[in-house]
């Protein structure tokens, strides 16, 4: 019997408990169950957030109005809520899973598996650093990733979608996994190859920002789409050779091309750039980001600015001209209409580099 | 020395004519002058159509406000346009093919290489019938195809895009023809796989009309990149079983992914499936296109169903779980919901069989 802990209770954790706990009560191989890790809140009547949710069954707070399933136990102490899972699904900020890892370790089941389903790994000089090797590596289990086009409000409301499990060995594992987040609109599939599924997850972003420049130049479908599909390229190109274990075939999965398409056509990134190409680049990203997002951080100009920093590194910047163009054109050093001169010579290195 | 006619001067002739006669001035290895064949018409001022455009140097009536190049000159007369050419471009409404075919066998040179900018190939019930091929056939000689994100009046204005050459084996010929088209503007990437870059032409239609359901029931970002993304992937696991050489790296080139792209956001057929849904199928396809396309017919629904005699016949229906809702909603079978509702038995089928 398999026993689920979620660690995380923000609008995409809340979502996905809520399909969990609708998979739990419907199989055998699972507890019913399933306990989500609250960062306790007071709420502005003076309640606990975590009070709530076990009263009503919903997060009042990030996903007011669905109802997460009455098998659902919000708990506020950490090492409490993952004392009796052996499988631990990851769903927290990106800054916090170190900390979280610290405050975990020994206190877990020696036969846990984990899953992550954290977008926004850091991209590091030395290369990418991923959360779910930063998880196993602090806690000793063996990790996977869920990724794919999710809107977290859009898949609440029960509206179909997809995405992709991604696994390392343990393929049996990577099957439970599916079993417990699959539903007849929430599809779920699994391929090995948790290093692709994982990085794009956060390349996807910085090409977003390249989509809202086309958009804030008024270039037109046809542009944008022959920028979506560099970026795809250049993000199946650089995952590959950061680990040549990636395969191609992972692009093609719902983390791949049909979140780059959500990203591209909606989200925060694709929006804000907008309005910087409309300006001209006259105003900044920070300044832009304090008027448009109320203190939220852009994630797809750091992620661009981080990959920068691995192509300068590795000397790979001449096979990387639209990552290269963003982080550019982002910083100041560019004009927004740089986005559709990225050399010819440059693409075609991309072209030759990514088919071998 | 290498000597250009385009057989046909629609929009996206003319474009091609431009792209082309930019190439032959500025490269050594091409004759200066593009003949194009135009199809003669009297235009409303008694004028022909050919005068005007080799007196203007616009094509008036197809391309109004572009000046095609200096070195473009129209010829009303295809046997006498095509005698000194050794690269053939096609470019005319594909119901036209095979007569122009007719007329020009035995008339053409021996050492001529063709290419084929025609989408619209047919999908018989014994399998696809590619332009690339009736062409090959009739005039004995070798086919390239050109396809892409390609809206004529966007490259027209010189807004980056981008596009494939499709070859068999010439490959010095697929050289030269990327020669021909590129320009700082419009970038071109040949790849070995006629069958797979002409596929992705005609079978995006039939993906583009699944994106509009999604778009008339409102079901968001979300639902419409995975169901692009189902489409994608059944675009390449039709294509691979017709043609096991058709390469999965065909479909992240411009003729694959960008231009389902651009067709899913814009273009007449997702705007008729949309509308189709937003009635909730209750206003026929037929009604429909006679009252938002003055008489022209929608090549989506007509490929579905092209496409869905292929899989009866072959008994690959199960194979193909959107291909065959695309074909059973525009028929009234089922209703537009049912886009969102296909089997996930019958997905994890493709899964299973686009990744052997």
């Amino acid at each position: 019997m398999y026993k689920v802990t979620v660690i995380g209770s923000g609008n995409w954790g809340s979502v996905a408990a809520k399909l969990i706990a609708s998979n739990t009560v419907r199989l055998d191989s699972f507890h019913d169950e399933v306990r989500m890790w609250v960062f306790e809140e007071k709420l502005p009547n003076g309640e606990k957030l975590t009070d709530v949710i076990n009263k009503t069954n919903e997060n009042v707070k990030y996903l007011p109005g669905i109802k997460l399933g009455k098998n659902v136990v919000a708990d506020p102490d950490l090492v409490n809520a993952v004392k009796d899972a052996n499988m631990l699904v990851f769903v927290t900020p990106h800054q916090f899973v170190e900390g979280i890892c610290k405050r975990l370790a020994g206190k877990i089941r020696a036969d846990a598996e984990g899953i992550s389903l954290i977008k926004g790994m850091e991209v590091k000089k030395e290369g990418p650093s991923m959360i779910s090797n930063l998880i196993t590596k602090q806690l000793g289990i063996n990790c996977s990733v869920l990724m794919g086009a999710n809107i977290a409000n859009e898949i609440a409301m029960e509206k179909f979608s997809e995405a992709t499990v991604g696994y390392n060995q343990n393929k049996s594992a990577a099957d439970r996994w599916v079993q417990l987040f699959c539903t007849p609109y929430f599809n779920v599939t699994a391929v090995q190859d948790v290093e692709g599924v994982e990085l794009c997850g956060t390349l996807k972003n910085a090409v977003a920002i390249a989509a809202g420049f086309v958009d804030g130049l008024e270039m037109g479908n046809n542009t944008k789409a022959a920028i979506m599909r560099i970026g795809l390229k250049e993000m199946m190109t650089f995952s590959k050779m950061c680990f040549p274990s990636v395969k191609d075939s992972t692009f093609f999965e719902s983390c791949g091309v049909a979140d780059l398409i959500t990203t591209c056509m909606g989200g925060r990134n694709r929006k804000v750039a907008d309005a910087y190409a409309r300006n001209g680049g006259k105003r900044s990203f920070d300044e832009l980001e304090a008027e448009m997002l109320q203190g939220q951080k852009l994630q797809g100009v750091l992620t661009a600015k981080e990959v920068h920093e691995v192509l300068s590194n590795r000397g790979w910047l001449h096979i990387f001209p639209l990552f290269s163009a963003v982080h550019a054109i982002s910083t100041g050093r560019l004009p927004p209409s740089a986005i559709v001169k990225i050399n010819e010579e440059n693409l075609r290195h991309v072209q030759i580099v990514s088919s071998l």
